[in-house]
């Protein structure tokens, strides 16, 4: 599964539209900063990593956008993509890393014509691409080691292959640690309310031939009292320096039904997830969004009344001292995360 | 609300059919045994004591088609009828307690003739359902006491008017608290996966002028730790005789991150509703339903791929260690258990 891709011969991002799965697959091509923007807004693309790598290759494709050769006009024009980008969703932190090191790229390469910065973006956001996929499969090596035979894996949300340029955050531990006949099955919580664990994980999982069973949200902690469940690995849209993990709603919930069952609860994300300009997660923005993604399911009717108010935070901070272990392509990260993650990035 | 009642005129149910709640506000008419015990399993009743009401009135129903004068021809219909009616739902105690308690009114009018037992049965089930009707306000009262004023109660489910006769277990609690100033908001948890939370408990607290909010069930616990909730309520569908209880799937859970929390959790139930029969929560029958309940969303195309496993577990069952009080009609019973619940029945 190839989340998104650059076409070189027409300067353009062609991606997975992840709002339609599973029922249709398809590729869809987005041509102007404004539908990049919009793509991660109403989360045609979605995941921490992959939102990151479709920024980088947004601003590369604003760059190509341009018409002309000067490079005062073009930085102006650049600052207004990368600022358009920037604001479509506050919470993963590789959106912003993702525009940071282009901005770090325009800069090192300010004396050169457009035209070389243009191909320089282009590069770079080519390279973040092929890249993940390497710290994925790097991350899955780590954390498959913390997987005993057979294991059955509960998992939130969905941080697979669709969640990154390919092959996963969570899903890639699981999707390495299958390899080794590690994993009998993985347990997907449907994540409502935008039911990713259904749409996506799900389908990730039957693709690949690992069995899976769908269960709703609220029967994850009844699985675990039941013996079902070995342990849980989740994503992250953002980590701060001491552990501390915003992820998508539910996270959190699933994270203190684990340790109320004494089952291990393990973060996998990359090194730029980590926020290392952030103490706690108390600092982290936390995304809400609109009510009728709770309201309407499915498309139809509203499933409530008009007139009844609707909580919908999209994501929720789990405390680092629920967490187990942060698995990154780095190793596995143990508290005290404070010094664990600080070494894993000097690593 | 008016959940269902008999009609006298042509020996009927009349319910609210709460499938099509809360865009369509319907009453249908139960005419045959089989239609009764069909609304059953296909929700359109459902809560534990209106489960019950309903199934005595359809014994009563079942006795009102008998033609004939044949006593014994007479008992071998009504065996039919209450195995019929018994097969519809496994986990809620209320059922099988309503036909018990019918088939006492038989026993007891066993010599008489089949036109004055009929009528017996008939108002046992119109008796029945004015019962639970004030044993419910009995439990709004005591329940109150629980709650400080401006309380914001989380309750997970329906178990309010549309759960039993009318005025509701867990809701009656926030109905009489509410009239008392206790009762600031409160937070509905849509309840997966058939969002009886969003559909019925929405639906209640708007027709109520009672503030609500719904939320998605994986978003509870982030509530709780923001402070924003102060108890938990909810109903049950049978509970042991040392207070184990089950109740629908996603029950347990919020018991736990209320626990977590240092939250009080409250369980609103019935006597009717304490299976004295069973020492632990392990005893109860737990009610499995099909997949199609979590894959397909208020209608529409699936919501996952073909080939995943669904885990569809209906009721689950939350021990009494979890449990700060059960509020009944007799009282507001605490730990032990064994012995609080005892003493209620006989009170």
């Amino acid at each position: 599964l190839d989340t998104l891709r650059w076409l070189d011969g027409i300067n353009a991002i062609e991606m997975i539209d992840q709002t339609i799965l599973p029922n249709t697959f398809k590729y869809i091509k987005l041509k102007t900063v404004e539908q990049v923007a919009r793509s991660i807004e109403i989360m045609q693309v979605r995941g921490a990593p992959a939102i990151g790598v479709t920024a980088a290759m947004g601003v590369a494709l604003g760059a190509t956008r341009f018409r002309g050769a000067d490079r005062d006009k073009f930085f102006a024009h650049m600052d207004a993509v990368c600022a358009r980008l920037a604001s479509t969703r506050p919470t993963a932190v590789n959106l912003f890393w993702a525009i940071e090191r282009q901005k770090r790229v325009m800069q090192k390469n300010r004396n050169k014509s457009v035209e070389q910065i243009t191909r320089a973006l282009v590069a770079e956001g080519k390279r973040m691409r092929v890249e993940d996929i390497a710290i994925n499969k790097a991350m899955g090596a780590h954390g498959a080691t913390l997987l005993k035979k057979n294991s059955n894996v509960m998992t939130h949300c969905n941080a697979g292959s669709l969640a990154t340029a390919a092959y996963g955050t969570a899903l890639g531990v699981v999707r390495a640690a299958h390899a080794q006949g590690k994993v009998a099955r993985v347990y997907a919580d449907e994540t409502r309310p935008r039911l990713q664990g259904a749409m996506l994980t799900a389908f990730e999982m039957v693709h690949e031939g690992i069995p899976c069973t769908l269960n709703c949200d609220n029967t994850a902690a009844t699985l675990m009292a039941q013996g079902k469940i070995d342990c849980c690995i989740v994503g992250a849209d953002r980590i701060a320096a001491n552990g501390d993990t915003a992820n998508k709603i539910g996270t959190y919930s699933l994270a203190v039904v684990a340790r109320y069952h004494k089952i291990p609860f393990y973060v996998a994300a990359p090194i730029s997830t980590i926020d290392y300009s952030l103490k706690s997660g108390r600092e982290i923005p936390i995304e809400h969004r609109g009510a009728d993604e709770v309201r309407i399911v499915n498309g139809g009717k509203p499933v409530c009344p008009d007139g009844v108010d609707v909580y919908n935070q999209a994501f929720d901070m789990t405390p680092a001292r629920l967490i187990s272990a942060i698995i990154t392509e780095k190793g596995v990260c143990r508290a005290p995360y404070v010094k664990s993650l600080a070494a894993a990035r000097n690593a």
